[in-house]
């Protein structure tokens, strides 16, 4: 990152049509200038829509030359701005939607090839189709691009049993920096022949290579299922339940999301929902699901489970999904929280990561504290399970968050503050981006920051890989 | 890797000591200059034994600044000379045997943290205590310590369900070449604050880092477990078999273990079997394990799935563990057949992993291709489940393994390269060590290497750590 980076500039865009006639450069609009909470914006740059691997090489490898900053660009639905660089004199934007090749489906292995424009819905659909099931699942799913996803460490609801991104690949195929062809489809269960670079490229953001394919492991359908919305009577009822499934049911707990009510609220206050599965709700609920591969009884089971956990004053009440419809109900509601909390707009949103045991004193904190500044509204809600929460923070009813947005670096100071004390991660699931990029700089540990930087320098000594995110940004030429 | 390396003087030794007056500095002796297979020893080394991560971190800063070499050591169990140089003049050998501690035992996250120091068996034990079980097993469990076990990203039995080390690992605290200390220990199911570098130490064979400690993932304990030895009408009965498995029982097969007579016969032969469990066997067996934290009936289950398959003419015979006793008797004679082997004296062994819907043609391809060296007893077994083989070459019966050790490199040369035909791998599960580096360097992808290279002179740019491990050896000074 000693030399200073150059914009892409005619000149630039007609070396690389040069070297690649067939290279779509689409017009840059909107798509490629925005993300979905409107925190960043670019006003200009060049993009390229390569359509194979040699391609990805040709234009790393150039710009790579010429000092260029490259910006890869998946489904543009990430939320730490990791797509768009506000800050870089016209950019390289390399967007991947048109490598969009299933390339191998492998039953006997239950491995699937999928190039990096394929979305993850498309991937779950494939899997299900060949009898299998993909389980990693996020919000945006329909639009979210398999590169992304491998890129960022996607996470999700379904975490607790299958892990993040990085534990569903088997192997990735990535061009680095200098636009060399890393080809890592074919790894084995077991291999030791040398370093896993595999790791180090999922989850880094764009910031030393771009993945152009993964093969990712599929997973057996699940041939029973149970599903439940638990109200609760405290938070602290969710952690003992919480251990309750994993003790109970610990090959088969695939989901324990953390729903509170005002986010039921906000789904009838914004039109989406006309009403809730309850009529009467606590503070705190629960949307436990569990399923296996055998026929087991979940259902019996699951409502075993909440029927002593009401004897022992956990739960409230419950709602049991008893046919495919209304546990898609009970999902879509659980799903469509994020848009709801969109459409009222919030002062600020913290994706959080936080040691399970301490998610309860750690919410009464934050509330105190919050409560020293506005009188918020605050949807907590998310990946209970595995100690991952969206902490997101609102005007008071009827109000805008125009009139709060002042607050608005106070309140995630505070929130993160917070999260560091009890040992906790502010960069959960969403990844660090450009938006948490400073704060980790700032926070992060010194050793573990140094070793990043080196790993940088050597594969991207240019520091043309996405600039901006995860380090700070350097001068530009 | 520029500069040369230094031997570890007296001098060294004298300003080791006078930094660190509590550092015991045990006498050179075999245990440090040999290794299991005796391929490689080492006449001469500076040995010193921490008993804290502070102390290691001092170590390393005084190595790195004196350019003198160090050699992590463990157990000694590894099986490639990763712990053990022939090539170096007086390296610092550092032997972690006094990181003795288990340091937590943490029930809600299911974790332990242990240090380097604490032996594989212990970790088991003491999983097993606090009512959990951590599934990791291999046949060096009592001796082995688990700094090694992550150095090494260790293997073994039950990979096929629970992955290999690095899977079961959630954080690891190491100390980089330059002294400074890495504190993974703390990491979060989700925490996508930057690099993994939690995963490129795992496996990077003490070439990075010493790993002083780590956090593992418990288990619940099984409660309930089926064991079953088969013999089969043939190797392409395996692949079927183990897909049926997968498909039937696929949360609940934990090892998939293949056997051939040979390996019987060396029990025999070498006194550590008087009879074997059942009278006439085929030319290959399997040993199954399905295990689940339910009662779900996995006697009659394992039963139905041997029956079906024995009706469909791929299994000729089975015994079934009806105690533990006798569980353990089946699972005792496929531990001591490494023990078998030692005795017999191999003239070459290989560890192998082959995608699993090539075995078969491999192994017919290898028989072929070694029946043209020499007459030559192959005992081909391991972890089927995984892809996984131990490929071990014998003298004919009655004669020592001298008369044949000058075919050795034929041999393997000959098995490593249909491995590669194959697109298998020549360092399974232990590792590269100093036994496969320069195959690794001859053979390995370029940009991987590259790739690995690059890493390796940016966290160790004097190449003090572990030289001749993964990467050639540098020059001495």
């Amino acid at each position: 990152m000693a030399e200073s980076l150059q914009p892409a500039t005619q000149e630039f865009a007609r070396a690389l049509r040069g070297a690649l006639p067939q290279l779509r450069m689409p017009p840059f609009d909107e798509r490629f200038g925005s993300e979905p909470r409107g925190l960043f914006t670019c006003a200009d740059a060049l993009v390229v829509a390569p359509s194979t691997v040699d391609q990805v090489s040709v234009i790393l490898s150039m710009s790579h030359e010429a000092g260029v900053p490259v910006i890869p660009f998946g489904g543009g639905t990430g939320l730490v701005g990791g797509q768009v660089s506000p800050d870089l004199d016209r950019p390289l934007v390399v967007s991947l939607h048109r490598l969009r090749a299933v390339r191998k489906v492998d039953v006997a292995a239950s491995s699937m090839t999928v190039e990096a424009g394929v979305t993850l819905q498309e991937v779950r659909t494939a899997a299900a189709g060949a009898g299998f099931r993909f389980p990693l699942s996020i919000a945006s799913k329909g639009s979210c691009n398999m590169g992304g996803v491998m890129a960022t460490n996607a996470g999700g609801v379904n975490v607790l049993r299958f892990g993040n991104a990085r534990d569903l690949c088997l192997g990735v195929e990535a061009v680095l920096a200098d636009g060399s062809v890393l080809d890592g489809l074919n790894e084995l269960p077991k291999d030791n022949s040398g370093f896993d670079l595999k790791h180090l490229l999922i989850g880094s953001e764009g910031t030393l290579a771009i993945i152009t394919a993964a093969r990712i492991r599929l997973f057996p359908a699940a041939r029973d299922r149970a599903t439940a919305l638990l109200t609760l009577t405290g938070l602290s009822a969710a952690s003992e339940l919480c251990a309750r499934c994993k003790e109970i049911l610990p090959d088969q707990l695939s989901a324990f999301e953390l729903i509170n009510r005002i986010g039921l609220e906000f789904l009838v206050e914004t039109g989406l929902r006309r009403s809730l599965p309850m009529r009467e709700t606590t503070e705190w609920l629960v949307l436990i699901d569990v399923d296996a591969t055998q026929p087991m009884e979940l259902d019996r089971k699951l409502f075993d489970v909440a029927e002593s956990a009401q004897d022992a004053g956990l739960v409230a009440d419950g709602v049991f999904a008893h046919s495919e419809s209304q546990r898609k109900g009970l999902w879509m509601m659980r799903e469509l929280i994020p848009e709801a909390n969109s459409r009222i707009g919030a002062i600020a949103s913290h994706d959080i990561s936080i040691p399970i045991q301490s998610i309860v004193p750690f919410v009464e904190a934050a509330t105190e504290r919050l409560n020293g500044i506005g009188p918020f509204r605050v949807n907590c809600f998310g990946h209970f399970g595995d100690g991952n929460l969206h902490y997101n923070v609102f005007p008071p009813a009827g109000e805008s968050r125009r009139n709060y947005m002042h607050l608005r670096d106070r309140i995630v100071g505070t929130v993160h503050a917070l999260v560091r004390e009890f040992g906790g991660s502010t960069a959960a699931e969403h990844g660090c981006g450009r938006l948490k990029a400073a704060e980790l700089q700032l926070h992060g540990d010194a050793t573990r920051l140094a070793t990043m930087h080196s790993i940088k320098r050597a594969l991207d000594p240019r520091g043309i890989m996405n600039p901006g995110v995860i380090f700070r940004l350097p001068r530009m030429g």
